[in-house]
């Protein structure tokens, strides 16, 4: 007998964004302890687009836009959605050192979030590099599944990275600004956030004051 | 020998907010278990004007508007504020009697912030009504009060109420749904914001998302 799989948590997030970043980190670091995280895109630029915006509402979707039009974040952002997807179809793990090994290019060793940047982490994660290409030259798969994840983050009112949606429904963005691959420290790290979200008061929102800034470690 | 009595933790509160009103409450159970806060005015309306928010600051200030202008929120929570500095000048305690009563007046019973809810919550708190009415007669001592403490709040950058400013600087809003007046409860609810300011991952924000809520008890 063994005990059933937890459900999953998921974990919103946008390669563009350094504090999801941090909180891919430390699901990731999470993971090892048989935590079970499930990776969940949104996307930034859609999210704060002014025609969404004004509509209260996704009018505007990132995934009906060409990859080579919009801002570098949109195009960026873009690519690498599709991408992640694409490396999707090679199965969890290979996700997951996917998505870990393009985050830490870009935010960890500065790189811009580009072809180059893809292709190196494809190679990095591991990843069969000629089925990845022909998941990838196959966009409609990867735009669809995206299209459905951004549906999902609309309904659930996400608007920032990384929001965290735990298996009983309670949903918060989780904005920290430091690193840790430590299990112990990341326990503690994530303890506090469900914590906060189960406290009975009720808690909506605790964000710092302005010219109050966290301390970076 | 006695201990010291320890640093006061400043409350930015505007008598129009709920959410302020139930951290009032918090901090008033608190109190009594010997912590120390101290009532700190925070404007809404001024905080939430586009003046300011184009000039990244106060340029329009709440203290420069006569009493008879504006908007019902601009004008009941201005009357409130220099009311409520003439109720301090009868010392710590009636400040405190003064401010609950015109909250609970207001976010408990639901009356309207204006002057009948002032009058009733100054008997409420039981001030020496003649000496109030001589300390509100004569507006330039809360206005300079009052002014000050804008500008600290916009120098702390408080964007909502409560903002909570602890002994060691850190400062954030707080919004929590529920009320607690019960003294082991409110000390959870407390330390459990302490913990997440003072965590070691620089926790800067955390926010519910839009369409999935605190639950109210």
């Amino acid at each position: 007998m063994t005990a059933a799989p937890a459900a999953p948590t998921d974990v919103f997030f946008d390669f563009l964004c350094p504090y999801a970043w941090r909180g891919l980190e430390l699901a990731d670091v999470l993971r090892a302890q048989r935590h079970a995280f499930r990776l969940r895109h949104f996307s930034l630029v859609q999210g704060n687009h002014a025609d969404n915006a004004a509509a209260g509402g996704p009018v505007w979707w990132l995934t009906d836009q060409p990859l080579d039009e919009g801002s570098p974040y949109q195009q960026h952002s873009l690519a690498a959605f599709l991408a992640a997807h694409a490396a999707a179809q090679q199965g969890d793990e290979l996700h997951w050192a996917f998505t870990l090994a393009l985050y830490r290019a870009v935010h960890e060793h500065k790189q811009t979030l580009d072809e180059t940047a893809i292709v190196e982490a494809a190679q990095t994660a591991g990843l069969d590099l000629s089925a990845f290409a022909a998941a990838r030259a196959n966009e409609a798969g990867p735009r669809a599944s995206l299209r459905a994840e951004l549906a999902e983050a609309a309904e659930i009112g996400v608007f920032g990275t990384p929001t965290f949606v735990l298996p009983d429904g309670s949903a918060a963005y989780y904005r920290f600004e430091n690193l840790t691959r430590d299990p112990d420290t990341a326990l503690v790290w994530w303890n506090l956030y469900g914590e906060v979200l189960r406290s009975g008061a009720g808690i909506a929102t605790i964000k710092r004051a302005k010219n109050r800034p966290a301390q970076k470690a």
